[in-house]
């Protein structure tokens, strides 16, 4: 196989969207696409394809859900970004995904845990018949025993899914961690494209990416400003300016940053802050940070931290 | 030589007072000592000892100038933390140095640009024989040329300076700039501990100073939630948390974020923001993109950048 040059996944919408409920106005996204498509980013993702009736909408934005004929208008007109969406094993029905012929999507990312990767390959396979591109994405690495993770990718790596992705949910993870499981993912899943999507708590977000594309891994998911859940991801606007492509160009996304996420920044948080670097280094799901985020008692660091040390853990 | 382990050197209030014009109270440096003592850290960096007779003085808060009666005053009993304090060549006056004995400080750390290592050397070898641990800082290591610092290398082994620092003042420095810088600095440095200061334009700063202690840097420069100039430092909080030595403790060191450094973060700007980002990408000094977060334009990103794309650079 011809090297593969990376690639970068805009995730801002999707990621972004579970910190404002996927509040984003149609002009932003319309926006978001035109600029990205400036700068020569690679992919967007949209948001979620997850089913309304499956899960509760609870006043999400259109983004969650992401129907056909919506993102038809919002883009009539593809260029040269293709267009991702995401879905959660057990909140997708199968049948409201059109032929990719129909639909503006191009690539569909099944995320799921270790424990349903059977699941995760199945539905992965009935969107690669349904002619799009597909990745799995495999949530929580950092707390994956080793062998039930090489009897996951196993079955990836026989199965049509194309890229299969190393999801630091919990920005834990460090250098060699990175490594490790690059190693692991390669050796169980050779046939596959790699792909990373990482976490900002331990302010390692954007040097794990890197380390990623330094070591093989070719689908690096970003978003504006690192806009996602909790600590955020990777800055889109640090793999564009800095990644020697000559078909980047930071000047839209720099604009794009102005524009537009300097005021949702002020509406919303995301982003480093002691809560979730002390969920990062416990290996901890962000949940009890985003609580503490959300109260009266946001910058109660110490008693927080307590709180996780006094838990008997037998 | 038996394998050092690393040590964690806070900044703060010196690299920090960059950003406020060392405006730190009495009792916010008493504190400061007191908690990075609870919390194991080994030095703190109590502030500059350059000259008031040969800067002025602007207004600045006392540690800009540390004089040895007053940093009595404050820290009339030393304790496990010992004190660290930068000088500037050029800036210092030799006589000024009291003799460690009659002294707080423990470490004197000289800061110089490469043309100037023999004035440096020269300097912190007068420490040494003071009595002083010492450290050559060598700023601006990314506009290097090779031989030029393999030469100041060689000037340093030879001399009696104990460390010598990697300094990113640019903050432009990736993973493999910095395996890079370590291979050349333990060959023609061989005699010498290494450390490292990093910035954080390009949030890379944390990482690249584990990258350092993973490969045999043993003083690590760091600051509360990164206050330092500009895009700041690695912050104090992530190596206490994250370093496996048993002798750090993370509790402290919340504590004195939730209680001093949310408050100082309210009034004064530190951190990663788009124009650090940018002047870190172009490898330029912060100063241009410190003017702009002062100004009214300080989110005008596109035409930020684009100033320095349209300078003739012939």
């Amino acid at each position: 196989m011809a090297k593969e040059r990376a690639k970068i996944v805009d995730c801002t919408i999707r990621d972004g969207g579970l910190v404002n409920n996927w509040d984003f106005t149609e002009e932003f996204v319309r926006n978001l696409y035109d600029k990205l498509n400036q700068a020569g980013v690679d992919y967007m993702e949209i948001g979620y394809k997850n089913s309304p009736k499956l899960i509760e909408a609870n006043g999400a934005g259109p983004w969650r859900f992401c129907e056909d004929d919506f993102l038809k208008e919002i883009i009539p007109e593809k260029k040269q970004t293709k267009i991702s969406a995401l879905v959660d094993v057990g909140r997708v029905e199968e049948d409201d995904i059109l032929p990719r012929a129909e639909s503006v999507v191009d690539l569909i990312r099944v995320a799921c845990y270790l424990k349903d990767v059977e699941k995760g390959i199945a539905l992965a396979e009935v969107f690669h018949e349904r002619g799009y591109e597909t990745s799995l994405n495999i949530m929580a690495v950092s707390n994956a025993m080793p062998h039930e993770l090489a009897e996951g990718l196993a079955k990836v790596n026989v199965s049509n899914v194309d890229i299969v992705y190393i999801v630091d949910s919990f920005g834990s993870l460090f250098a060699r961690d990175i490594l490790y499981l690059i190693d692991v993912f390669k050796e169980h899943a050779p046939n596959k494209k790699l792909g990373i999507h990482t976490h900002n708590n331990l302010q390692m977000a954007f040097a794990n990416t890197l380390l990623g594309k330094e070591n093989g891994v070719t689908y690096l998911d970003a978003s504006l400003m690192g806009m996602g859940r909790a600590a955020g991801n990777c800055p889109t606007e640090l793999l564009v300016g800095t990644l020697k492509n000559s078909q980047y160009n930071i000047e839209p996304v720099l604009t794009l940053l102005e524009e537009e996420m300097i005021p949702m920044r002020e509406k919303v948080e995301w982003g480093y802050t002691i809560p979730y670097a002390i969920a990062g280094i416990l290996n901890e799901h962000p949940r009890s940070a985003m609580a503490l985020r959300a109260s009266d008692d946001k910058d109660k660091y110490a008693q927080f931290y307590r709180g996780f040390m006094t838990v008997e853990k037998h």
